[in-house]
């Protein structure tokens, strides 16, 4: 497509390209927008600035931060990135929601949950699209954090939205993962959580606060005691437990410190740049399945129809009726 | 490949499929064992099996038996079996484990969590099986249900180990969906369980003796009241919520009588005919998508290793990569 002229909306590449690296806020929102867009012209032309803009990516420290709702996670980030900016720091926030496609809600929507954040010059949120897309909204997000750092961001935080899988799909694009907790939730150890807890490089017990000295520092211990018990992280880095009140910005130095001894320790290692080189191979076989599935099942094709009438009805059993139809478009070889 | 002499501990095609159709448990496990193997011999074998009893499956009852870990889930189960072998009613467990890659376990295992129904006649405990699968054990699970069925099973009981998505998975294959819970704990009705009671036709208090009467009856009600709030389901049904003790078998006969309810309605408005006809649609794509997969990546070709190691370096983004390479294989229609 080579450099288009603006058309419509649409910048042309070089426009993009020189408006991100020359900060431009405006044009950095429109590049993830286009990022984000399902059109066929619109990601041809993302997929072209993403590789001009490649050389310039890579950079910046990667953070994703989870936890359940409730525990503070927007005013955690507010406080954390008001932090960094204070240490001179651009900070950019982006939002994975694996479950925008059924709420179809802008969960970060109006930017009202982090408002001083938002009104920060070295700050920048972007809220979470709205509206469904293919491979869910975590592959635009790899992307978005792309342009975010050949815009100059030197900090990605990387918010979870929802529940559940959201944990892994931020784990496969952060250097650093981050897992707020509360104090005295006894059952937060069980189940689900114990999966995530394993992914964590840091534990954070947030609204310190609120709850008596005692409940935190028995929580800090219980945590602790707790990550004792995994087998040792492949970076192997022993994630700490710390604390951290967003009301009375403490603890935030504390946690910044902590991230960079875990930078250090795994560059100085080797880890870090396997890590990152690990994420780019998966994230190509998750983008090579997407393209197969979108390539094969594109706009209802009749033979799918004709297969799916013969196997819904009882007629064939799927498996059966999916290797014969693969067997015609790809023979073993 | 027709019928085959028995090789090895293969038996031929009609050995399995006369074995199963006069309900011989030995040749049912073998069968079983077939559908589970990854051998492409096997594979082949088990679809030819399937596609030739097709015909006799379908009659059984598939309920879904879901439940965070401390529920009381074997107990349940091995009571509610033994209640419906006490009724005339051959009864089959299956589990679906999607964590089993990671545990590699065999949960159910040597069936002692089920002493008195493994020992039932009328009962046929399948463990887990153990090691990695391609697709997850719940493709496998979908099979074995089929074959169970054709070897006379007319209730078959499908279980959830593990958590998260496993419930997704068996919800995919079952008539009707129990969620058991236990009395007195407030926050069941947050994240991650919302939405599985949102799936359930049933919900169960287990351990109604370990609990106060007063404390049943209020979770019981609190439990109804948060299933009015969600918008009625697409089969027409209000999901009840009723009581059980495994320890003093109470309850089972009023679920057992609250099932056919749900089965006589749905078959007699089309609802349960037209959920399998989908379930059936939705499980051929499942096994497309794996098809594909497996054809595409399997053996690590040669082109995927340089185009990870061109991704993975940083040469190239992962989803131009991915475009590249599936322009040449598909190209766009």
């Amino acid at each position: 497509m080579g450099d288009t002229a603006c058309m419509g909306k649409r910048l042309s590449l070089t426009a993009y390209r020189e408006g991100i690296l020359r900060r431009d806020r405006v044009v950095l929102a429109r590049a993830l927008t286009l990022v984000e867009s399902r059109l066929p012209a619109d990601q041809e032309l993302a997929q072209q600035l993403l590789d001009h803009l490649l050389p310039h990516t890579g950079r910046a420290v990667r953070i994703g931060i989870t936890g359940v709702p409730g525990v503070g996670k927007s005013s955690f980030i507010e406080a954390f990135g008001t932090y960094l900016t204070g240490q001179g720091k651009p900070v950019a926030v982006l939002a994975v929601d694996p479950s925008s496609v059924r709420s179809r809600g802008s969960i970060l929507g109006d930017k009202t949950r982090m408002e001083n954040l938002a009104r920060n010059p070295l700050a920048y949120i972007r809220p979470t699209p709205a509206g469904q897309y293919a491979g869910g909204v975590a592959s635009y997000t790899r992307e978005s954090l792309l342009l975010c750092e050949a815009a100059g961001f030197e900090v990605i935080l990387v918010e979870t939205v929802g529940v559940g899988q959201a944990e892994t799909q931020v784990q496969g694009m952060v250097d650093f993962f981050m897992l707020l907790l509360l104090a005295g939730a006894g059952d937060e150890l069980q189940g689900l959580k114990r999966g995530i807890m394993e992914m964590a490089d840091m534990l954070v017990i947030t609204k310190a606060d609120a709850a008596s000295q005692t409940a935190v520092q028995a929580a800090q211990t219980a945590y602790q005691n707790a990550l004792y018990l995994f087998p040792p992280a492949a970076s192997g880095w022993l994630p700490p437990v710390l604390t951290a009140s967003a009301h009375e910005r403490t603890g935030l130095e504390e946690i910044w410190q902590k991230v960079g001894e875990f930078l250090e320790k795994t560059r100085e290692s080797g880890y870090f740049e396997q890590h990152r080189q690990q994420q780019r191979a998966d994230w190509l076989l998750a983008c090579l399945r997407q393209e197969l599935e979108s390539r094969i099942f594109a706009g209802q094709p009749a033979w799918l129809d004709a297969l799916v009438g013969q196997v819904s009805s009882g007629q064939t059993p799927p498996r059966l009726a999916a290797r014969q139809w693969a067997d015609r478009l790809l023979p073993h070889s």
